[in-house]
């Protein structure tokens, strides 16, 4: 056992606990049981603490080995070594304040272990006048939120990438198959399946396009801002040079906000970068919804399409396989629109400074990086890449429909065509407008020059 | 022209306004062009204002005749003949006030001209001091979204006691057809399309039952609270006196909130009304949706029951004719879903005696509701009741499809089922697993004891 | 090593597994390392499966042994002894089938081994032909998200009680506590400290009696009703008995719902449930939001209250300590707005005879319910509870505001007092007024001849 | 009275109406009595039609003087002199087909009586076959949207530079006024008026960015790929050519999209930029809740700033005034992020080849669109531009409170300081903090050699 101290008053800590009584304090206070906070949101803050320590290590503002030690902690935490350690909730009081003691304490315990000392002589190395020093959760945080949103967006963008290569692949292998077109699920015009999977290729690559912008925008970080953006106890030879640090560390072109005191107060960039990804859910949900229709049957349904098999899909009725994959993307769309709603939310209930609801906005926004780059994965490999198309039906539905109605009506008048399908089966009505077409064609000439 | 004064300075009215300064302010403010204060609320409001000065008139708190003018000039208005002085938009800053004040002014100048007065003379008749009396737009305002919401809720109810009956004639009429039951849009067992329309009446007749319960809630008003549910300026016997009024002019069984304060500040009530009408939403869509899927085709789709054509549907290819309707409905019902989203922010965003953001809530609401009734009625008259059945296609479905697999695995297995069903097309596996059956029919018996 | 077979193929599982293939294969295909199925929800189809075989130990349906182990099995893994094998993602493509797969082979699994027979013998114990016997994912699924759902609804309204009783001694401990009302943020008129928890205790007694009442519609099931609800495979006896023995277990009031088919199809209860958990997810934002504002500064803001300090609010900032809990319970109670759009959205999109979405409902139902008790125990036990009042800063805003006008305005008019109250601060404005009202006596009764 | 005829039968139409049975069936099919189609978006489609038939014009495709008088009908329509005949339901089945025939029928009409003749001689000029020529309403509707979208998008923009104006004005007039930051609602640091509202100008100068870049996405239509984006029945003249006319009457970059059958079925860009809006609302409805904080009192708030009063506030309280346009503001942005679920809903739920919900996305970005800018507007003419800064109420704040706090921790370390201000009142705690400055100062620059 080993004792800490704060303005609050003393708690017992484990000796082998790397962390702190902050850190004790937040798992008492937000005892949810629901969720951890997310770990490459720990992480990027330990990449923060490191940038930082690399600097003080380059000022000499402390006694040689100190800093040294501490970016060394830095490099074994995020090599998972203390991955235990970081037991805070997701959804906590105090604007991520929590999250930054954590990392603070762990981190200098983490050091302190390295120079030889024990968890807790923080007289040696302190978690906020060594670990914290220059900054302030408000701007660690915020910055730390950037660096993981702007890496999980760089993993779904390339997850997106393969998504599109794959759709092109149906494209290209079913360009001359055939099929009928559906408007408002009512038989339409002929299509070909390679046309239905470029058009899904080309709203994925719409959505590649708008990941790769928003980067930009969240380059933009506050750090060096402290409190509320105005630098409260950030020398400027440190603010200068920590973002340096920060940008070799992550190799993302990260630069300082020019206005420091918005980005801490304002979180549009959140809802804007989840608006976006939404827009990827939209895509993507449409997708899955379209497959799980033409995979429909298979008698009963329309059945132009095969997905792969991959389990039984029912405990009851055997031979059932049923579209999970599909299923599955789908609802982790609606989870990415849901988190919207959630991140929408916290982000409009800011006040003055600082946005208190900030670990709301973290958690959901990178959750839903995270679970829609492992569907968008999970829907190319397992669904898309497998799936056949059945050409026999998609010919059998172009033959059987009116789908040929469009192509007369330039010639023959909309109001004739429409009576003639409306009075005829399919088949019958294509002969008769055929012959009409002959009939006519002298009069269809006067009336239409157009070619 | 006329003047009027407030104590903000003066302003000009055309002679025949017959609103006042407060109105005219309110009309400047918040000049969103977007939408006016919702009519039913005006109504209601109007409705609480004749409560209140019958109460005055029989406790003859004026000398004869200004209350009695008042009631008449309510009546007026509820007739219909000032629809025109209600102009201030819907979503308008200051709790309601400016919609209270406007009928205030409007009831003061109608009742001024009932006594051969003109408008303005508000030291005959005053829209604070007599129109007002005991009353503030804390209680008034939350007392009519009460009334507006149960009146309309009535009419929803009785749409939906509609709906279900129309729903349950197909029931009847239907309910020897089979057709193939789907289970994540794959082919599952065999229903009758009766039961399919059984199971739709049966969720919107416990949507009626939720809305016939919430009534209750609702029923609770903190009319004669005032300001913050206090009661400030309100005397003992106009309050007896006034809620026993509205229950009569309303026809609602209208009671005193036994804690009036909690009711001025609290709007859980309003989330909890749209929560209910989103299940019907949810319910109502689902429905549209499965309608869509059974009509869809003629040829490329299932085709299972051929909705009533209503007009033509398609500007480009002829014959073509749209499930206009469920299309219709699905769309209402997301606006219902979107509203509530505006509800639940809005009411979440109070803050101590009051919630500022009530005009919203009562816009969102009560466009919920009368959206929704249309669209049931509308789902009703033009859809469910008009749509027939193609039975020789249900029965077709049926036929080539492998729903009879579920029959066999209590006697032979699922696995050896699956593996027949998966082996071969469902012709012959059902020829296969009934030879199977007559020849292990004395070892299943051992192992199934089961009747 | 041992090797599982299926209609789709072969897989090798370790022999210590207790799950099978195709809990195996559910964890290959949805692989999203996102979040496993709420155990919550895994003990209730447990409990199903275990009713399901005390029906059949009843019915003597396999020689004597069999069921019984199942029956031991059942009650083993209750008792957290397989906890690890339920693996499965909880958004998941199948509509439950994984989760049901799941407990179906550990279930026939532990039961092997009670049995002393090893894991995989399939032949002697069947998941699917014995554990799964007369079931269907389709109503299990349904029937132990509700007993899930009414647990946690117990739990949660057990939480409110305690909220409200604490709410409650803060009302009679403060009653006599006089302080300044606001509305719209600006001051209004005097009110007690008491009185305003009281109307937040009242609001919360609203809520209990709301998840009281919807327990009711949540206790009809669908169980019998197999895959689509018209009992396929399921005996009238099996039928019978097995919701009685359900009802024991779980110590549940369930009941066969009179339609299955609709219950099967229809997840319009959930979105209820929802609902009315938002609401009183608005409660409680709107409660927490009132004490960050009354506990703001301590210097520049309200300060009336004193929230218990229950750590260090800022790594930059000393002393300074924030409404971390507050903070916290209203991130939950957006968490459960955001759920609440996931489960109307999945409850929206269900098709013909099943929702496929119902994995996304459950998850986000059994959360939000989970997380709100959780928020509500601890917003009683570290906030509510603890704070305290400070006296003499509520008494100063209530002196030096012009709180009193209202009271003036029934016999000066409104006018008057307002023009009053604009021109001179609040003291002198009081004076002015009360000199006004003696000189006046005499003419104010004329008018007025209310009491 | 006059007949008309489609496939569906025949009807009769006053004589004077300038639409036919399209038109009038859509009025009968979707009487929700709910709201009107938007005007923009009609005249958006009649700026496509107008466009087509100078195509045509140029084109020579029908005799000489046809097109040009459907020119011209053109012109008058955009001219307002037929607002009356557009009154469809903004909620209409059909995917805008409806709207589309109201167009092609009013145009025709228009035409007709341009050349002399009577409303439904569509024998001369035809809504469909002449008016619809090469078009279908799923290119022409889309494109239509983007249009009136990108129009209001530039008013949205333009009344966004306006108010980061305003804003930037206050920034510089108070540039030097002090006030207490405030984290979490807690007295934190100093900063100075001027700062804050810097940063509100800066996170408005970044929707700015925002709505510009989205332009060009918008930018991309479908016009001239018809049914289902492959140019069924549109010659490559047309098709050519009609853009360009389009482009030219918009004065809008318009571009014929590469693929236009992804643009036709696909709507995420509507997402997208619903997306961008809802982070404008979030700005917005931030910046007024502030204002309205500052705003509170006047004696029992924080009062720092003063909002003009522009009506009475209360009904019941005297003098009272409230933050009106904050709150009318905050309710607008409510209800856009209302819409953006709306919006999301609809996208997500489209099939194939179209997207069938697209009316309630249009009605709902458009409304979404207009509100928003007249929010801007009214927001900064009646409330920003306006507001002044109570000077001596932001520095008796700074005097009172420890704000002073984090200047001390690097040089004597965050627990000491900590703990000095946790024990003493403010005043006292900066006298001893100082004190122990003086006397430490050796030993603190040992430890500390950053400047």
């Amino acid at each position: 056992m080993r004792i800490e101290k704060d303005s609050l008053g003393e708690k017992k800590l484990s000796e082998s606990a790397p962390y702190g009584i902050n850190t004790l304090r937040a798992m008492e206070n937000f005892s949810l049981h629901h969720k951890r906070t997310n770990m490459r949101l720990i992480y990027a803050v330990v990449k923060v603490k490191k940038a930082a320590a690399l600097t003080y290590c380059s000022l000499q503002v402390r006694e040689k080995g100190i800093y040294e030690a501490i970016v060394s902690a830095c490099d074994e935490i995020l090599n998972g070594k203390y991955d235990d350690a970081f037991a805070t909730e997701a959804l906590q009081g105090g604007a991520g304040t929590s999250t930054n003691m954590n990392v603070n304490e762990v981190v200098a315990n983490a050091a302190l272990k390295k120079l030889g000392k024990n968890y807790g002589q923080y007289d040696i190395i302190h978690p906020l006048d060594d670990v914290n020093r220059g900054q302030s959760t408000n701007d660690v945080y915020p910055t730390a939120l950037r660096i993981a949103a702007i890496e999980l967006l760089r993993k779904l963008s390339q997850a997106c990438a393969e998504l599109q290569t794959a759709l092109q692949e149906k494209e290209n292998a079913y360009e001359h198959v055939h099929k009928l077109g559906r408007t408002e699920m009512m038989d339409a015009v002929p299509v070909t399946v390679g046309e239905e999977f470029g058009a899904y290729a080309q709203a994925i690559s719409r959505d590649r396009w708008r990941l790769y912008k928003v980067e930009e925008r969240l380059r933009q970080i506050n750090l060096g801002g402290t409190a509320v953006g105005i630098s409260t106890n950030a020398s400027r030879q440190y603010r200068f040079r920590v973002i340096e640090e920060l940008r070799r560390i992550t190799d993302i072109g990260l630069a300082a906000a020019e206005y420091p005191m918005d980005i801490t107060q304002n979180n549009d960039v959140f809802v804007e970068v989840s608006g976006l990804i939404k827009a990827l859910a939209v895509n993507i949900m449409k997708i899955a919804n379209d497959l799980r229709l033409m995979n429909s049957g298979p008698q009963g349904g329309l059945h132009e399409i095969q997905l792969q098999a991959l389990q039984q899909g029912s405990t009851i009725m055997p031979g059932k396989v049923n579209p999970v994959i599909p299923e599955m993307v789908m609802q982790c769309a609606m989870k990415v629109m849901a988190n919207d709603t959630a991140i929408t939310m916290a982000a409009a209930h800011g006040e003055f400074e600082l946005n208190a609801f900030l670990p709301l906005i973290a958690d959901s926004l990178l959750e839903s990086l995270q679970l829609l780059t492992e569907a968008v994965i999970i829907f190319r490999t397992k669904c898309i890449s497998l799936l056949t198309v059945n050409e026999a039906q998609c010919q059998y539905y172009l033959d059987i429909s009116a789908a040929f109605g469009a192509n007369y009506i330039q010639r023959l008048g909309y109001d004739t065509v429409s009576r003639v399908i409306k009075e005829h089966v399919p088949q019958e009505a294509k002969h008769i407008l055929d012959r009409m077409l002959e009939q006519n064609s002298s009069k269809i000439q006067k009336r239409d020059r157009d070619k």
